[in-house]
């Protein structure tokens, strides 16, 4: 026995060592006592451009702003009423589990800030590198703000990577003294989560002209539906005559209060087919809601939470009035009510500013991605199922003008299953840019975004874009479609000048999805029967899903030659031959973004900052 | 015109702002003149015990060591005859492009010392970290000795990561002045490349037993031949009536001079049911050499260039010698001399510590990996293509005692399209532990390695060993074989105690891949005869080899069963139904390693340190 204790055993001598460096550390830490900045006045609007409601109380209001040069986001916090602290912070879809997080917390005496992560169980941790770094924390009237800022990238494998597109802010509201960081039991929290586009693009805004006029397109004082989800439908009209006018600027108009409950907005424009529609104003899956409803889809404003106004480049303004289009529009408001207020009235809406002064060009919007086909599927129980839809260099040098288009903004589009969405633009088989991406897209937060830089396409480019989808909760294979259960691949670009091209997509070729089918009966010993005469849905309904069925239809869709959509219209197409085209090929992929490490002094050590915020309500 | 220029235009003036503030850089750091140490002694060997001469004529003689603590190397580099300076470093795969270099040049005058790149057209440039951070440097009469340091990971992505396994480390050297690192053309240089493992495992020796005694097998007084590959045969014999005993260690006998040609050596142990070997002394490859020499295949000992001796676990040792065993023995030499010296006399070889006091333990060696079988094919043009074979739970089941048994080193084997092997021990579906791997592999250099730590496996574990082919030089399909331009994929692991257990690999199930011809041959338009009685790699070679035929090749080998050989010996199986055996299933994998970043003070700023070694000679 005594010889066996005489091993050399240096384990636990080296735990016990490191215990007792890390408890110097934290002790050294709490006697540094820093003093937190209690600013003398509140910091201006415009220090913090973009402003958001957390929770649906607006209890939580986060403004921030985005400095490029630092690659670093200011953030300001207005607690409303703090009880013993919050979480803040971001995760890849807005779930609490490896999430990246800013801890406030108190133990009913003393009050702590840190920079904390959740692991894959949801348990609290602090990092060992602090990049959410305090600037200063201020009582006011209305709340506490808290100040704090981060680097888009920190190195650190456990923090979140702020990158352009969604990001999903989670918020969770501490309401008891915690002993402890560690102590927080992040599954009995109040909490939620806000998606926003943190990184803006830093963009100047084109004056307005001297004749700009506007109008607005609002809810006529509706009283909110007390349930979570409503889409609210409202026609409006324009004036007999209205000539041709450039829509130039939008924003949204919110009733005071109701900023926690107006999710997003659109004005579309009905179809110039129809002399008439129907004055509505209801609910938009309301039984009694008129068909004709149905055909105002063109997009003319598009507005969701967290958004500012939209410009259009200088050159160009979106056309409406004047002959031959439709003087009908429609106002779709999405009112998000989790907490079932009932009894909110609600006049929001859009206001649009326009000229007469017609600018240089039209404004147009294109459809680029996938065909609304059956024939691209994703098979069930995926985590991340890519398909791809192509704009050709056939169709672009087709209906493109020799002097190219300017790209100024993008709206991603999926159904339910959509995760991430981008669109690459192609020159002589090499990538050259990215248009959009969003690798944390979200079916629920589809805003128009105004592009960080333009992008010119001219006639040979092609445009590539991936939609990756997650079928994890799925037992059937999800096809392409209208359904919501049905998916869409799709971005509408927002570029002038106006072009006849309002479509250009793809599918893959049918008659090799046939052979497909064939091969998976075949090869799965005929077991199924794959008949010609039953649909393309019913047939990748009753394929047995294994791994081999999967790859292959992902060759296939790698592989086979493809069905282009290229159209004036979405029914009339370009004249060419567009059966059974190549697939692009890719002889150069732009290179992954190298994240950039924050510069020295570097992020602080590993120990929370107390805080002097006096005793904190129990 | 005076109005276009008047327009605010940043960009110039930013970079005239950059190049100034990188000049002020470059003149502070030149006027730092750093106070190179000239140390008094010079180092011990011991400080460095790893050793290995650059170039085929020796002038240039790297020795290492290795701080796990640090996560570092230390390397001492002589240079014999230094005219103006050199590069030394590491890539990929050896080449020039693409590098990670430590550079000394001198324009005659002053000599610099700094941590430069190669991009992919070969031109250097400084880094912007500079990672190789220079010690010392020590003028002998021997040569120049330069003393320097670089961490296993840097988080430069300029930066090689020193990881386990192969690195091709690169030298040049600069016969001329050059005015600058950006100067130095790389394409003109006299350089090359050397293979060696430089994370050496860090593991204790155990002592050798009083009784051991040394054998040596060495090639007798032979002129290497005055070619640039030459693998030379020598047959030794062990006395009559030698009876068991245990090699517990073995060492390289190389001849004084020839350190840069004897490139790797083995020593095999001939087939026991032959009662006699001829006496062969001659090439290899030789017309007249006695084809008996074919059965001589058993691995006693191994050793490649830059590889120290290997030592037996202290409980188990190689038997050799007794009843049932053969008392002859090959050596075989793998000679490298490009630069076609004549006349060259060898004596070099294995020296063999052997004892007659049995340890507890016998070794063993296993085969792990694929069946060498044309069914499992590599199509051409491929940069990295995966192979996978699999050593299944129900053999390891079967075979292994259930006290398991420990692998303490292993040899990587392919032929000449390999690129990367690894093999991972797999319980209940989830990866636990790597038991070997090289991701730099090369199948020119093929040492028996050590393990860093011992690897115990159990009755029900898997080991599951991938391999990583380039076949990007190839028009034709790569099918597996004993052949050079065939291919194959093994793991030989070293372990105790032995079993009866000799092989235990895997081939894809043959009707399967027979499905796979049917399916091609259909849709490909039937256009080609994948006809049954023609055989497997006619097949493989009439296959239209395009991304569909590739990928669901891949999609195959992923998913179709498999046909196991649980071999006592290369025609002996274990008793049981082997065939269309289920894939073993991974439900966890291992997470990636994520690089360690060095510590704080970190690295040095980007300039070339001067250097005072007085004038180099013109």
């Amino acid at each position: 026995m005594q010889n066996s204790r005489s091993k050399p055993c240096s384990c636990p001598s080296l735990k016990l060592r490191e215990v007792a460096s890390m408890y110097f550390t934290m002790v050294a830490a709490f006697l540094v006592i820093l003093v937190v900045a209690l600013q003398g006045s509140a910091p201006r609007q415009s220090d913090f451009p973009y402003k958001v409601p957390l929770d649906p109380q607006g209890l939580l209001e986060l403004s921030w702003n985005v400095s490029y040069p630092e690659q670093a986001v200011h953030f300001q916090l207005l607690i409303r009423e703090l009880q013993f602290g919050l979480l803040f912070g971001m995760s890849d879809r807005g779930e609490f589990e490896n999430a990246d997080l800013a801890v406030l917390w108190s133990d009913g005496h003393n009050s702590y800030f840190g920079d904390a992560w959740s692991d894959a169980k949801g348990q609290l941790h602090m990092d060992s590198q602090q990049d959410y770094q305090l600037l200063g924390a201020r009582r006011a009237p209305e709340g506490l703000y808290l100040l704090f800022r981060r680097a888009f990238s920190t190195c650190d494998p456990k923090d979140y990577l702020i990158e352009d597109g969604t990001v999903h802010l989670i918020y969770g509201i501490l309401e008891k003294p915690v002993r402890s960081l560690q102590a927080i039991n992040i599954s009995a929290l109040h909490g939620g989560l806000q998606r926003v586009q943190l990184l803006k693009p830093n963009i100047s805004i084109p004056e307005l002209p001297g004749d700009t006029k506007t109008m607005e397109i609002t809810a006529p004082d509706v009283v909110i539906p007390s349930q979570e989800t409503t889409y609210w439908c409202y026609m409006a009209e324009l004036p007999a005559g209205f000539p041709k006018h450039h829509i130039i600027m939008y924003e949204p108009v919110v009733t005071a209060g109701n900023e926690a409950l107006v999710h997003h907005m659109e004005v579309f424009q009905c179809a110039a087919e129809f002399d008439s529609f129907p004055h509505y104003n209801g609910p938009c899956d309301a039984k009694m809601k008129p068909d004709r409803l149905n055909y105002c889809r063109h997009v003319l404003a598009a507005w969701a939470m967290g958004a500012q106004a939209f410009y259009y480049p200088e050159e160009a303004g979106l056309a409406f009035g004047g002959p031959g289009s439709s003087r009908y529009l429609r106002l779709e408001i999405h009112y998000h009510n989790p907490l079932v207020f009932k009894g909110r009235r609600d006049s929001s809406g859009i206001r649009l500013y326009y000229t007469a002064t017609l600018r240089p060009y039209d404004a147009g919007i294109m459809e680029l991605g996938l065909v609304y086909t059956p024939v691209m599927a994703v098979p069930p129980g995926e985590d991340s199922f890519i398909l791809t839809g192509y704009c050709t260099d056939k169709c672009t040098q087709l209906a493109l003008p020799a002097a190219g288009i300017r790209i100024f903004a993008s709206q991603l589009h999926t159904h339910l299953a959509g995760r991430k969405v981008v669109t690459v633009l192609s020159r002589d088989g090499r990538e050259r840019q990215v248009v959009n991406a969003d690798g944390h897209y979200s079916p629920h937060f589809q805003e128009i975004r105004m592009l960080k830089e333009v992008v010119a396409v001219f006639p040979g480019d092609e445009l590539i874009t991936t939609c990756t989808y997650n079928t994890e909760d799925r037992s059937r294979a999800t096809v392409g479609g209208f359904g919501i259960l049905e998916e869409m691949c799709v971005n509408y670009v927002h570029y002038y000048p106006q072009t006849q091209l309002e479509l250009c997509k793809s599918a893959v070729d049918p008659g090799y999805l046939h052979r497909y089918f064939n091969l998976v009966n075949r090869f799965n010993d005929e077991e199924i029967c794959m008949c010609p005469q039953i649909s393309v849905p019913q047939q990748f309904y009753s394929i047995p899903w294994n791994t081999f069925n999967r790859d292959v239809l992902k060759s296939l869709y790698g592989f086979a030659p493809i069905s282009v959509h290229c159209n004036k219209s979405s029914a009339v197409r370009f004249p060419g031959e567009w059966e059974k085209q190549p697939l692009p090929s890719i002889t150069e992929r732009l290179p992954e973004p190298v994240p950039r490490c924050p510069p020295a002094p570097g992020p602080q050590p590993a120990a929370p900052v107390p805080l002097n915020l006096g005793q904190l309500r129990r």
